[in-house]
Order: C-alpha cells, then structure tokens, then sequence
C-alpha cells in the first residue's frame, strides 16, 4: 500500500476532522450528525437547499463543493457506500430556509435508497425534498436513465447551486438540474485500481499496460479492456462514444471538463484536453469554458474522464455564476 | 507504464497547447517563444513583472499561477530541467512594464545558471531584473542559503505577486519574497517515485511499504529511508524537523500547506492536515490560512510535504490580496 492513514476504520473520520479544520472559514461538521458537512451561513435566508452526497473516495466530490452559492451540505457516506437515511435526512433539517431542498446525487442503487427515506422522513416534518439523479456515464447503459452519475456531477451541482442562489424556487432549481443532466456527458478511462484503505490492495485488478475504456469509478464494467494506447487514440475512441449520444452537434457550444480519477497528473490531463479540444473544433463545437484537473476521484486510481455539457444562455450564466467553496471558486 | 501521453518527447509542447487553449481567459503562449507562458494582460502597467519558472512536471507549478496579481509570466523548462536562457529572457522582455522584473525560483543549479544568463541580457537593454531564489527544503542542507525549494515555492511566489500587484516598487516586491521565504519551511516524504515519460520507468526506486522522509521532488536523497509508518507519526516527524528549523514558536501565526506530490489523494491530504493542526494547536501556533491539494508535484509521484510560512500582518494582508489564475483564486 502507497497509501498515508492512520487505522483504516477511521479514515473517513479523521478526513472530516481535517477538512472541517483546513476549510473552517467554508464548512463546519454538523453538530448532532458527524457526517453531514454544511456550510458555514447555512441555512441561506429565502434560498433552496442544496444537498449533495455519496461514499467518501471521491474527494473533493462531495464535500469541497460545500459553501457560498453552490451546495449547502454533502452527505457522507463510508468509502464507496452511500450514506445512511439519518445524515441525508439531518443535513435537510440543517440547511432548509423554508423553501425546500433538492437532493442531487450520482445514480446509485444505495444511495437512491437512503436518499428516498430522507425525502420521506423530511415530508413528515412538513419540507418538501425534491431529487436529481446525475446519470452521465455514457459507458454505463444505453438507456440514460439506467446510467450511473460519475464527473458530470460537479456540471450538475454546480448549476443548481448557481440556480439556488439566484433566489429560484424549488420547482426552478429541479428544472435547471434536470437540464443540465440532460445536457450533460461523460466517459473514463481506468489505467489502475484506487488503493482500498481497509485492505490495503486495488479494488480490481487491472495489470500495468492495460486500460478499460469506460469503467466507472468504482470499478464497474467498462465497453472494453485492451492494451494501453497513446493518449489521443483514447481520447478518440471517448469522443467517439460521447459526441454522437446527446448528439453534440455543429454550432453548439459546451462546457468541459478533463478531470482526473485521482493519481493521473496535469501534464497527461492537459495532453488529453488538446485532443478533445481538436476534436472539438473539428466537429465545430465551441469550447464556452474549460475545467482540467481533479474533481471527482477515487483516491489513488490512475485514469481520466472528460465530460461535456452542451449550453444555452441559461446555463452559461449558471456556470459561471460566482462561487467560493474549498475545491471550486468561481469569481 | 500507467501514464496518458503521445510521444513522450512531446509531452511538454503538448501539455503547454492544451494549457493554453484549456486556460485561454488567463494565459497565452509567447508568440516568439513557446517556452513562456505569459498573462494575456501583461505587461501590467506600473506593476513590476513576476517571472517564475523551472523544469516541467510539477504541475500546476509554474505555469498554474499565472494570471492576475500573482505571477505574469512562467518559464517553461524540459521534464525536471531548467529552461534555457533565452525564455527566461523573452519573459521579462514580454512583461516588464518600465518597473523592472523579479525572477523567483526554487535554488537549483540549472536554474540560477540559465536564470542568470536571463539577467545580464536584460540588463543590456536596460531593464533591472532582481531574483529571490526559494530554500524551503529543510531537509535539503542545515545551510539554509544551499536549500532546494519545494512546495514553499507557492508561497513565496503568492507573496510577491500580491506585493507587486499594489504597485510595490522592484525593491519592495524582492525584499517581500526574500522575507516570504525567510519565513518558510517545508519538508516532505516519498512513498513512490513519478513515472518519467521518456523511459516509462519510475525515476527512483522505492519499494512498495517503505517511504523516505524529506526526499526532493526529484527524488533527492532525504534524511532517513525506512518502512512506512501510520500518517499521524510521519507527521510528528516531519514536524519535528520543521518546527525547531525556524523556529516556529508559542504565539505565532502560519499559513499552512498540505501539499500532494501528485498521486496522494486529499483524502491522505486532510488525514495528514488533522495531525498538523493538532501539533500546532498542542504548540499553540494559530493556523491563519490552510491550502491542502496538489500544488507542487511531480506528476504521478506519491507522497506529500508539508508547508509553514510564519505570518505577520503584511504577509497575511498579501497571502490574502485576490488573486485569479488557473489553479489558485483568491476571491
């Protein structure tokens, strides 16, 4: 293991001390909920509440999207598990201002359960929780609704949270989430497995010099496993995949965004985005805004995800709408 | 080889065209060398130019910081190799704005030579450059004049851009470095060398489940090789030799960094943060301002370092001065 943890059994605990303590100027931990990371002024007097959340592992997903017009608390779960009812149900309690709050989260079978009990237990309390499912991941189904939610996360919450914090109202917010998932595409690569803390080995095997296009991040089956190739031949073959199933189309204009699974480094993430930005321009697609590094991650796993979001006005100002929280600021 | 590139002699053309087009808002390349990368606003009247620069692979050290009221231009060096003279000189020619220019970097021999030369050929067209070299690495020498600098390079260089940025004098932004680095002190540890494009082999050899304290970033021998320990006793050592270095003392305030050597994820990051935040707190030393994350690497290196830079008032108005660049805002 290459990895530096104290007790395996405590590492997402002493995750959160750390990041309550190194963002404290951001986020707090909840006070009767350890796994519940809010923001600091929550909750925001007339705004929505926006909750985000899934297994630790990802970071900075979920918890460095936490603070000033992005979201207001994440949700914690153990590595690569959903959080429990409880957390999701106590960060609605924490952050709702009266006007409702929207639950937005990757599309995974625990955490649409736990989540579903925190929107039941909040409605006999009287708030009303709306959900959006992030299912980006191209690779994952060919039926959308069926995909999992991978990096198109931080395009998806990042235009709630702008939406929120324009003063829309809860049917608003929803609405500008589902457009932005639906407007919203992804696909990875994997070149090696996340160190899990717990046992010390890969999640998966996948032996040096071979890649599989379109694994999910935790692993999951990918469309294929071969020999590791140069970098604009994958990132052909992910273009490939994404461009054609919106489609993206000639004149549009799109948001994206080269995030690193983990351990791959600017430098090879830098040479893909030059790949996808040829492509792009080749396709006559407009690049309106870049974002290249680590987003959404499982820990130490070497690979890449690029995603598109294709945008109108609305959007765009969305995008760019200021933000400040640990891992996003937006001026 | 678990890397995404081309032809691993291309890597750093390739990574600066995807920078570029990636960063466009902030950065260009120099259209006579492409070896610098220059903010698309400089020269910035009455600002004395901010020049920062070394060998590539560190990533976002140098070119990440380039953007407004932080650095103006980066020189751009071959993988862990200075650049040459002559960028070194065509960035001071592309920002020097009448004000003269500060050249700030980490003291290794190939790079004061070629930052030098950079130097006396300014100097025949008239325009002042003064240099402040980094010497954070306590691990490097107990002579601190013969220090490497690591990730204390963040530090420094975010002072003296701030400084600069309120209209500070040549002379006011060097002494604001010099004390800037005075101030600072890092020191590190390796659990596993980067992968260099051009062989696809690790540049050093560490064995999985040893680790060596206060190795370079290059894979300069550190003080002690041995098996690798829990994070919260490499921290109590690195602190060990950081604290008494200055020395850090009952009282003082810090900035703080957590700094990943490339492959570390956060989740490491803020496990180590908790300890040193501890360590302080037990020596009643106020954390001011914490960073944790990748801020000065070697591409897919694992391991992190651990930065202080005692603060005084002028230190933490310019730590704190906004700042806009591709991988550091300050709102």
């Amino acid at each position: 293991m290459r990895r530096l943890i104290n007790n395996p059994y405590d590492v997402v605990e002493e995750m959160l001390e750390g990041f309550c303590k190194a963002h404290d100027k951001h986020v707090k931990l909840l006070e009767n909920d350890g796994r519940v990371v809010v923001y600091k002024r929550a909750p925001v007097k007339n705004k929505v509440g926006i909750i985000i959340g899934g297994g630790s592992g990802h970071e900075p997903l979920f918890l460095g999207y936490v603070g000033e017009n992005f979201a207001d608390a994440a949700v914690i779960g153990n590595i690569n598990t959903s959080p429990s009812p409880e957390p999701c149900y106590n960060a609605v309690k924490a952050v709702d201002a009266g006007c409702g709050c929207l639950y937005l989260y990757g599309n995974y079978a625990g955490d649409v359960m736990n989540f579903d009990m925190g929107v039941e237990m909040a409605a006999a309390d009287g708030i009303r929780v709306e959900t959006v499912l992030v299912t980006d991941d191209v690779a994952s189904s060919a039926n959308i609704k069926d995909r999992r939610g991978i990096a198109g996360d931080f395009f998806v919450f990042k235009i709630a949270g702008a939406k929120a914090a324009t003063g829309a109202d809860l049917d608003e917010v929803k609405a500008a989430a589902i457009k932005a998932n639906d407007n919203t595409r992804t696909m990875g690569v994997a070149l090696a497995a996340a160190t899990h803390p717990s046992t010390g080995k890969p999640m998966f095997e996948l032996e040096e010099g071979l890649m599989e296009i379109g694994m999910g991040i935790h692993g999951e089956p990918g469309v294929r496993r071969g020999k590791l190739q140069e970098a604009d031949k994958v990132i052909d073959e992910i273009m490939n995949h994404i461009l054609p199933d919106l489609p993206f189309s000639k004149g549009d204009e799109v948001a994206v965004l080269v995030n690193s699974l983990g351990a791959t480094p600017l430098m090879d993430l830098h040479i893909c985005f030059r790949k996808v930005a040829q492509i792009l321009e080749q396709s006559e697609i407009k690049i309106y805004r870049s974002f290249v590094g680590a987003y959404a991650t499982t820990m130490d796993m070497v690979g890449m995800s690029v995603t598109l979001m294709k945008l109108d006005k609305e959007l765009k100002e969305l995008l760019d709408y200021p933000c400040d929280t640990p891992y996003c600021v937006i001026k």
